[in-house]
C-alpha cells in the first residue's frame, strides 16, 4: 500500500426532513450575509427554493441565479463581485454538481483581486489565500463535489474546460435523497454511471495489496449496480435515491483512493467526447468504459479483472473467464440502464477530430504514464473507433 | 436508510517513513508545551521514544507514562495535574488504544476542576468545555480509537470500566504500520478478530437497505480475512500490517455505522468476561462470536447470513446452507488464527458468575430493546454455556 494523507472535514447531514430542522443553524453559524447560488428554475418549481428563503428570513440573502449545466468562468466572476460587495460570509450552494462546483471557486475568489479565471488555472492561488465556507443542498447524486475539494469549470473564450482544486472540501453538505425523486431518467442514469466510473478508475490501480481500498469500492460498485435500476423503475424509491446518493459521495470524497498509484483514463477519454460533441458525461462514459476494459485485459491485469467479477458480478470460473465475462457484465448493465452503447447512439457518426481528441487526452493527463495500462494516442483513437459499433459485445 | 450526521476531521498520516518528516510540524502547529503519554518500555526498545524526543527536541516535552492497558481514572488524573502545572498546549500519545483512550479524557481534563472521574460518568460535561488536541502515534491495529471520539476508562475503586464519548476525535494520527511489526502473534490475532468484530456489530443491523455501508463492511471483513493470517506467519510483511492497520481505522471511524438502527452485542457479553476473568479482550469476543451468530440465525435474519456467506466468505448455494457455513467458516477462521474457541481455552471452567454477568451485559446496554435480534438475560447465560465448549462447531 502507498503512503498518503488524508483529511476530510465535511459535515454531512443526510436524510429527509433534516433541512426545515438544521439548514438555518449550518448557514448562520458562519455569519449573516449569504450568497444564495442555484441553476436554473427547478428549485423553484420543486418549492426548495421557497423553503430556503422561509428558513433564512432572519439572514441577508444575495443571490447569484443561472449557473449552467457546466458551469463558466463568468459565473465565478459575477459571484466574486457579489461577494465583495455584500461582504459575504457564506455561501449556499443548491443544486447539482455545476453549482457546488462554481461556488468552491466563488469562495475563494472573494478573497482575490484579479480575474477569477486565474483561480482555476493556477489553483495553488487558493491555498494561500481565505476561503468563504461552503454550505449546499445537493438536488443530484453524480459527481461528489459535495465532499471533495474539486471543481470542473468552463472558459468558452479560451475553450477550456479545467478540473482543479482548492483547500477546502464544503464546509457542510445535506444530501436529502427525496430531492432527486424529481430527476429525470435519462440524468438518473447517466448520474448512476457517473458514479459508477469514478469507482471503476480508483479500482484499476497498479498497487496490488490495497485490499481495504479494493474492497470498499467492490461494494460500493455492487450498491450502484443493484439500486440504479430501481431509481429508474421507481424513481420515488427512497431506498434506491438514498444508496445512489451516498454512494455519489462515498465514491469520490477521497476515501478510496487512499493508498493508489495510477491516474485516471477514461474521463479524459470522454471530457474530449463532451468538449467536442457537448454529449452527457455519463452517457459519453457508459460508451467508452467496456472497450477502455477491453483495451486494458491482459495477463498481467487478468487477475485484476477476475476479481471485480468475482466481487462485484458474482461470476465463477477461471479467471480468463471471469475477467471476460465481468466486462460483458459490464456492458449489459449499462444496456439495462438504457444508456447508449455507441457513439452513434449519441450521434457521433464521423472521425474526423478522433485524432486531435485524442492527443489531447494524452497529452494532458499523460496518459502513457499514468495511465493503469498506458494509452497513447493510436489506442485512444482506436478506442473511439471501436465505439462507434458493438462488435464484440453483441 | 436512517437519517444520520457525519463528520470526521482527523488528519491521517499513513505509511512508513512518515514521521521522521511530518511528526514535528503536526505537534508544533498546536504550540510549544507537549505532553507526552505513552504506556510500558516498548515505545523504548524499539527506539520510538529516542525518535519522538529528537523531533520534537526544541519544543517543551512532559512526560506521563505507564499508561496501563486497561487506562484507570489515575492516570487521568495525573494528565490533568501535568496539563495544568505545565499549561500543556497538545498532547502526544504514543501507544495503542489504551494510550489514546487515556490522551483524548486528559485533552478534556486540563479544562475541568473537578475530579477527572466526572469526564467519564457524564461525558456531557466535556461537550461544554475546552479540548486539547490529540496527536497520536498508533503502535497496535485494533480498536480504532485513532479516528474515533471514544475512550474505555477504569475505576478500580468502584469496579467500573466505563466507555464514554469526547467531542473531538483525535487532530492527526500517524499510522505507520512497521510500527506494529514487533506486535506478537497473539496480540496480531486478538487485534484482528477485535477490528472484525467491530466490523460483525455493525454489519448485523436491522436496516434492510443500508448498502453502501453494508457492502463496504463486507470489503473490509474480506481484507482482515485475508491479511490476519498473513501478519501471523510473517510479522514484517509491510502489506498485511498496512492493511489490517487501515482496516482497523476504516471499522471505527463512524463511516461504517452511517444509516444504522441498532446497537451492538457482544461486546457488552465480552465486556463481562473482561471484567470478571481479565481476559483478552479479542479473545473474548472470539469465543463468543460463532455462538452469538447461531443464537441470531432464524428465519427473519437468514437473508443477511447468507448475504455475509457469499460477499464476505465467497460461499454459494441456498440460503439456510450459506447461512450456516458462514458461521462455522468464521468459526474456522478463529482457529485458523490461533485463538481460542471456547472459555475453557481462557481457564474460565465454572458458571458462577454468569447470572450476575448476564444481567449486567443486558441491562447495561438494554440488550432486550437494542440487539440485533434481542437478548435476555437468560439467553446470555445460555450462549456463555455454550460457549464453554465446541459442541456445534467440531
Amino acid at each position: 500500500m502507498q503512503n498518503f494523507n488524508f483529511k476530510n472535514a465535511t459535515e454531512i447531514v443526510f436524510g429527509k426532513d433534516q433541512i426545515a430542522s438544521k439548514l438555518q443553524a449550518a448557514v448562520s453559524q458562519f455569519g449573516e450575509n449569504v450568497l444564495l447560488v442555484y441553476g436554473g428554475g427547478s428549485i423553484k418549481r420543486s418549492g426548495l427554493y421557497d423553503q430556503i428563503k422561509e428558513l433564512l428570513a432572519d439572514l441577508n440573502v444575495v443571490e447569484l441565479a443561472g449557473i449552467d449545466p457546466n458551469p463558466r468562468v463568468e459565473s465565478v466572476t459575477a459571484g466574486q463581485k457579489l461577494t465583495k460587495e455584500h461582504d459575504i460570509d457564506v455561501i449556499l450552494a443548491v443544486g447539482g454538481g455545476s453549482v457546488i462546483d462554481a461556488a468552491k471557486v466563488i469562495a475563494s475568489a472573494k478573497y482575490y483581486d484579479g480575474d477569477a479565471w486565474d483561480l482555476v488555472i493556477k489553483p495553488s492561488i487558493r491555498h494561500e489565500i481565505q476561503q468563504l465556507p461552503v454550505v449546499d443542498i445537493l438536488t443530484l447524486a453524480a459527481t461528489g463535489t459535495e465532499m471533495n475539494a474539486g471543481s470542473v469549470i468552463s472558459n468558452l473564450s479560451t475553450k477550456q474546460k479545467i478540473g482543479t482544486y482548492g483547500p477546502n472540501t464544503p464546509a457542510v453538505s445535506f444530501l436529502d435523497p427525496t430531492l432527486t425523486y424529481s430527476v429525470s431518467t435519462w440524468q438518473t442514469a447517466a448520474g448512476s454511471f457517473d458514479i459508477f466510473s469514478h469507482l471503476v478508475e480508483q479500482y484499476f490501480d497498479r498497487e496490488p495489496n490495497n485490499d481495504v481500498t479494493a474492497s470498499m469500492i467492490e461494494g460500493i460498485m455492487r450498491t450502484v449496480i443493484k439500486w440504479a435500476p430501481v431509481a429508474i423503475e421507481q424513481p420515488m424509491n427512497y431506498d434506491a435515491r438514498a444508496n445512489l446518493m451516498w454512494a455519489s459521495t462515498m465514491a469520490l470524497n477521497g476515501l478510496v483512493d487512499l493508498g493508489n498509484v495510477n491516474g485516471w483514463s477514461v474521463h479524459p477519454m470522454e471530457h474530449e467526447l463532451s468538449a467536442y460533441y457537448d454529449i452527457t458525461h455519463g452517457a459519453g462514459l457508459a460508451i467508452l468504459t467496456p472497450r477502455w476494459m477491453e483495451f486494458c485485459l491482459n495477463a498481467d491485469t487478468e487477475a485484476k479483472f477476475a476479481a471485480f467479477g468475482r466481487n462485484v458480478w458474482h461470476l465463477a470460473g477461471e479467471d480468463s473467464q471471469v475477467a471476460h465475462d465481468a466486462i460483458q457484465a459490464t456492458y449489459n448493465w449499462i444496456k439495462e440502464l438504457g444508456l447508449p452503447t455507441t457513439l452513434s447512439g449519441v450521434d457521433i457518426n464521423e472521425e474526423t477530430n478522433f485524432e486531435a481528441m485524442a492527443e489531447h487526452a494524452v497529452s494532458l493527463k499523460n496518459l502513457t504514464q499514468t495511465a493503469y495500462v498506458p494509452l497513447n494516442s493510436a489506442d485512444v483513437v482506436d478506442l473511439y473507433r471501436k465505439s462507434m459499433t458493438t462488435v464484440g459485445f453483441e
